[in-house]
């Protein structure tokens, strides 16, 4: 046995250590967005500034601009981090494929679910490196619904979860994109990508992602294109019921549900 | 804002520190698998000792004996034992369901790989918590094929899993029981059950991972199972191709790959 190969190993045996499992989906997916002091960041389609007041608040040396196409959005966002007294985040209306930004504004770029949502992400992705800096590091976060699993298994409830993946396909968008983080950001010729899984695992000993992430998160998610699947044929009513029975039926005492989002960082060289 | 909630923050603050992943499934799947000093450790079916090796190794400490209902299965894996200098394994022919072993002998059992093949994987739980020292951890690792997804995403490559699902079943066994090791956990009346997922994520940036995960674990595993699959009149044979083939597409400069194992610590009380 080579020796020097337990040198990490000796220190760890002292006990055995159960795995730390993060609780929240802020901790699985913001764990790391962490920004250097000082440092001007871009948010990205920050709808009703969900993700900005953990960003922001989370790096209070950073200052923010957070940008979205929708006044409402905007409007809404700015009285949630007023009434945070969040201070280091402005707002500003703006279309993403067209920044009202100079080349190399900002030392970092964030994009939170907002990839999914476009036509074209690779030209988004490409207008958001014109006002990068050099040697400025991009962060990208969505999900990928083509992630999810469960116990009970149900294949109702996939045919459920296909529907929003489908009408999110009509109207030109990409429910599945988490997986394409890795190519997108090569296509867009970002240098040192690392993308990683972010997988969100849910049992009854976590009754809050099993109300926060299961029911409130994906299920209601679900249950909100039911109508326009049902109309556009995708499905007939009562199977789409019986997947949204089943998912439900995930959040019992030996239920458990799986789904993966991807957090993926490149360097504009 | 609080700034309580920033001790961790700071200290994080200084770098934008990229998410360190593991590039190799040891890491990911046994970088928690520390005993004590001085622990007797059953591993209960450890085939030809692929998982024994890298177990006795980072715990020089420990003591195991591995089981097998193999005979030949356990020749191989004392072999491979030995070429490698590993001198605190002990192997034993065995039956999983009907331990050769006193109540209560050993402080920590692990299982891995295993009870997705068996037909009673409770039964089998049952039977190695009552060899366990009370306070003793169980420690089981399974895949699950369901699990796996993939860019670029192709029907056919998910049919061909399917096969090797529906083949398993056949056969009496489970290929997607990673998701169910909380409610299994519990049904033999474990306490403190943590199970987390351990995701692999293979893009082009992980050579080693892409050889020797996606091409000679996964893929390989599926193409094993064609014949009999479309013996068995579960799929037709271009089908199959199709889905091989695109298996091996996603080991392209633009593919990934994504599937998830489980972990899961109980504890006897």
């Amino acid at each position: 046995m080579e020796h020097t190969k337990y040198v990490h190993g000796y220190s760890e045996r002292e006990a055995l250590r159960l795995n730390d499992q993060a609780d929240t989906l802020e901790d699985i997916i913001h764990n790391d967005t962490v920004f250097k002091s000082g440092s001007l960041v871009l948010e990205a389609g920050c709808g009703v500034g969900a993700q900005t007041k953990i960003i922001a608040e989370k790096n209070p040396d950073s200052n923010f601009i957070s940008i979205d196409i929708s006044k409402e959005s905007i409007h809404e966002a700015q009285q949630l981090i007023k009434r945070l007294s969040i201070r280091n985040v402005v707002f500003r209306q703006a279309n993403l494929y067209k920044l009202p930004f100079q080349n190399e504004t900002f030392d970092n770029v964030i994009v939170c679910f907002v990839l999914e949502h476009l036509h074209n992400p690779a030209v988004a992705l490409n207008e958001l490196k014109r006002v990068l800096k050099n040697d400025g590091i991009m962060i990208v976060i969505e999900g990928d619904h083509g992630s999810t699993f469960f116990y009970p298994d149900s294949r109702e409830a996939h045919s459920a979860i296909d529907c929003q993946i489908q009408v999110q396909k009509e109207i030109g968008g990409n429910s599945n994109i988490g997986r394409e983080l890795y190519p997108l950001f090569k296509s867009v010729g970002f240098s040192d990508i690392v993308v990683s899984p972010r997988t969100v695992y849910v049992d009854t000993s976590k009754p809050q992602l099993v109300e926060g992430f299961i029911k409130n998160t994906f299920t209601a998610m679900i249950e909100g294109v039911g109508e326009k699947a049902i109309r556009h044929g995708l499905i007939d009513r009562m199977t789409f019921e019986k997947g949204i029975k089943d998912l439900y039926r995930t959040t019992e005492p030996d239920g458990v549900f799986i789904y993966t989002f991807f957090k993926g960082f490149g360097t504009k060289k």
